[in-house]
């Protein structure tokens, strides 16, 4: 293991030249960037060994670009575009150079295909592996959780619950066996999943709310549906697709019981992108940009009732519990937890 | 253990309202801001328990303070001032609302000292506490490492070596015991940092080059220097103060071998400021800004040459190694290494 300044070195020889309007990059004590015109939309996104992935389940380089997905896809439901990227790395002990030359390199490759760079970070010992992002990005108009509205139509870019199957895939075959054809597209989307950003960027200007599906349909869509003041109504058909049917009857094969529909419903991590829009004037290019709708709004249900409906193929109406990934719930690691 | 929409909830009332220019706080995907005029200065820092502090060595309000502080100090030593902070915590099992309650206080007492406040962040389970913080600020014209020329005075505001001597009774008596008083200054300079953003302010229009001292004098002014292309020389008489003097004795009764002027060169974590000023037309208020100075910068040395140099009470000039902290270096685990 080499000193810190020669591990801040293969970190700049990975991270590559600062993005436009970046002043000052890694190598000061902090980064200085050009404030541009539009508004500031800032997360930040942490990912701890054991708890959000083990590294049986995917390599070191798979582990940086999806770190950097998961953080930057916050950006995406603003309909925001990322500017830069920090990036705080605790290292357990016997890290080696390449374990974290692998790292960085997803990092960069994420941060590539996004126009972006990680730009600063901090390096720190610790007992266990972790990667926090921080995302700084830029919007003309951030789209917020609230402002949907009765008789808007509720699209999602992305998959739903495939990456939960994908997860429950791994969690059970421990990462080393040969991933089953049927599951292949499940553990892609758990591995590798993307930032929406041309998605969000795309409907930033018409939607009225957007989330990113980080703990699960049901309960992100219920935290969009309290804070607009609506219920959303889901559509059963819009929800199950082929993909993942066939990933649930491969893990049920394989002993995991787990439907479809929950899946769709509590299967988080899929990042995708829920945009909310006007039935009238919804832009061209969305299902070219890979929108589809699943449901609409109706007006605020009464004190105390769900804000979530589920209207299953037969038509039958009922309401949805707002439950999904929760770090602090009893059992709730989510790493353990399919849904 | 109560789940994460309460604790999130608990966070929101500790955190209080959202400063100027913060148009989203707390309950959205990302936090927004208004762009602003100046330059945008963007940090981050992590601290992990057994590294970084043992929670026998400070209270959890404590940690959050200096969370905080340690990380807005990168601001300072640009020039710049705190416009919001994320947080990024890592809880282990067992953690309860209470604790998490006083650390959160802790953040937010920082912040209000800051006139800045926590916006957004992150909760994730773990096997050991972090706490992860992003702080975004601006500056007309943010201070950079290089810049540094010859004839230029070197300044420092706050103590140099007084944390790394609380550091090292704290680690010998373990917190449980009762602080000396010739060591309760250092213990305090070590528990509770102060970012010192009003004295970096200060200078940020004057000023060619600064730095804060987060891994010790030597190796952060080596940086520096290098940075610049410039030889920094050091006044012994100037860094050993009455207070170090006092707690290295304290250290030495105690069996902790320390001299002060290791202390001061190599110990690190005071989070105290240098500025280089050039010689004519210092900035009116720098002493009483708490700035002494502590050296001056010579032309660039041969190469290979250490771009340190220590000119002891005697006259005498001798080269100084850049170490100090070193997360990496064998050994070097922040939390247990005094220099």
């Amino acid at each position: 293991m080499s000193d810190e300044a020669s591990r801040v070195a293969l970190l700049e020889r990975a991270f590559g030249r600062a993005p436009r309007g970046v002043l000052c990059g890694i190598g000061d004590d902090a980064a200085v960037l050009a404030p541009g015109r539009d508004r500031l939309v800032w997360t930040v996104d942490v990912q701890v060994e054991g708890v959000h992935f083990q590294r049986s389940w995917l390599g070191l380089d798979a582990l940086g670009y999806r770190s950097v997905m998961a953080a930057a896809s916050d950006l995406a439901a603003m309909g925001a575009r990322p500017r830069a990227v920090l990036s705080g790395l605790v290292l357990p002990p016997g890290f080696s150079d390449a374990e974290l030359g692998a790292l960085a390199r997803g990092q960069a490759r994420a941060c590539r295909e996004l126009g972006t760079a990680v730009v600063g970070g901090n390096l720190a010992r610790g007992g266990e592996l972790s990667v926090t992002t921080s995302v700084l990005g830029h919007a003309a108009r951030p789209l917020l959780r609230r402002g949907a509205r009765p008789g808007d139509g509720v699209w999602v870019a992305g998959t739903t619950g495939l990456a939960a199957a994908g997860l429950a895939w791994l969690a059970r075959a421990g990462g080393a066996a040969r991933v089953p054809v049927a599951l292949r597209a499940a553990v892609a989307a758990w591995q590798r999943p993307v930032a929406r950003i041309d998605a969000g960027a795309l409907v930033a200007r018409r939607a009225h709310a957007a989330i990113d599906l980080s703990d699960g349909l049901a309960i992100d869509l219920a935290r969009l549906a309290r804070a607009s003041g609506v219920v959303v109504v889901l559509a059963e058909e819009a929800l199950v697709t082929e993909a993942l049917t066939r990933a649930a009857r491969a893990l049920a094969a394989r002993g995991v019981a787990a439907s479809a529909l929950e899946l769709a419903l509590h299967g988080g991590e899929d990042y995708a992108l829920v945009a909310v829009l006007p039935a009238r004037g919804t832009p061209a290019g969305l299902a070219a940009a890979g929108f589809r709708c699943i449901g609409s709004c109706e007006p605020r249900a009464p004190r105390g009732a769900s804000p979530l409906v589920l209207v299953a193929r037969t038509g039958t109406r009922r309401p949805l519990a707002a439950r999904g990934f929760d770090h602090f719930a009893r059992g709730g690691a989510r790493a353990r937890a399919v849904s």
